[in-house]
């Protein structure tokens, strides 16, 4: 298909495919003439992919491109890209050097030592956590994690995981595990705020 | 305390902490000489609230205007505040004027009817969830959204709502809720990432 075409089915404007064929986020189409190039289902699919991503997981271009890169290099192991597109997925945050931001961390070390969870000491979720806590504990509110670990493990491990096909192609692999986390998580986000709009109307309508 | 301590207590930066007085988003301390105003436990809680939707909630300065506008209106009943404060943590989403998605908006307003969820027809999760479906769909993602339901509706019921204290000062029951929303589910969010990458590494490592 034309570049037109692609635009139309996509939702995407050709200036910003254009932008993201620059970026070498999406891979060229097959040129047919010097000014031509036709496209097919795989650059589609792409496009699709990085406007969920963008939209829907509300992830910076920077952190799609890391993503794309884990997705495409096929140097690595196939566990050592899904920990790299993963990381991607992560916001950056700084630790701080207080003595309140070591004992969540600490805290967030223990939760994972005790579960017997196999996360890399460089996984950024153990700072991601540890800051979350440090505000709540600032605010007052009181940390349960019990509740929240096991909400995630059962989705994990009984749902998501099962959506990855993990004996085809690497990349089918690493696309499937990048969306879900996205996707779903951002199901469940959604589906937790109606059901807090549901219950605080129940607690309070008189 | 004077200006540079409230910024040291809180971690804002004193122009940042000018800046949020001038919008109204911290109401003013009482002013002590002409160049001089006192501040108190009231204003750091309030730089302790809005550094934790920023950084930890990811939420626009005009997002946290909204949700501050409503904890201070005094004139809505608490429930009316809570669905305001609320609809401001959901991002803004454009519906689109397709087949898939009013096949989506359908399944979702369904969906409410279903469970018997008292959420209002202009409640923008309606549209933010339609849209993850339509993505989804797009890329070929199964959705069964039975097991997201009943963890969102768990984890709110049995754990969240009773950390609201209802009986209190309305504001107080405002800031709760919006700030339960906002961190735990961070704290939701992490740990599935968490989970995911333990698992992954469980079923891949040889």
């Amino acid at each position: 298909m034309r570049i037109s075409e692609l635009s139309a089915k996509s939702g995407v404007a050709i200036p910003t495919i254009k932008y993201y064929l620059r970026e070498g986020m999406l891979h060229q189409g097959e040129q047919t003439a010097a000014t031509r190039a036709e496209y097919d289902e795989t650059h589609l699919r792409r496009l699709r992919m990085i406007r969920a991503l963008l939209e829907v997981g509300r992830l910076s271009v920077a952190s799609i491109k890391q993503v794309i890169a884990a997705v495409e290099d096929e140097s690595l192991p196939t566990h050592r890209v899904l920990g790299t597109a993963h990381y991607a997925l992560s916001p950056a945050v700084d630790p701080e050097q207080t003595e309140e931001w070591r004992s969540a961390r600490t805290l967030v070390d223990d939760l994972i030592t005790q579960l017997g969870w196999d996360i890399t000491e460089e996984a950024p979720t153990r700072d991601e956590l540890a800051q979350t806590i440090v505000r709540m504990r600032q605010l007052g509110l009181s940390i349960d994690l019990a509740p929240y670990v096991e909400a995630a493990r059962r989705l994990v491990s009984e749902v998501e995981m099962d959506m990855i096909p993990y004996d085809g192609p690497r990349d089918a692999a690493v696309e499937a595990m990048v969306l879900g986390t996205v996707l779903y998580g951002r199901v469940l986000d959604t589906l937790r705020r109606m059901a807090h709009e549901s219950e605080s109307a129940r607690r309070l309508t008189p």
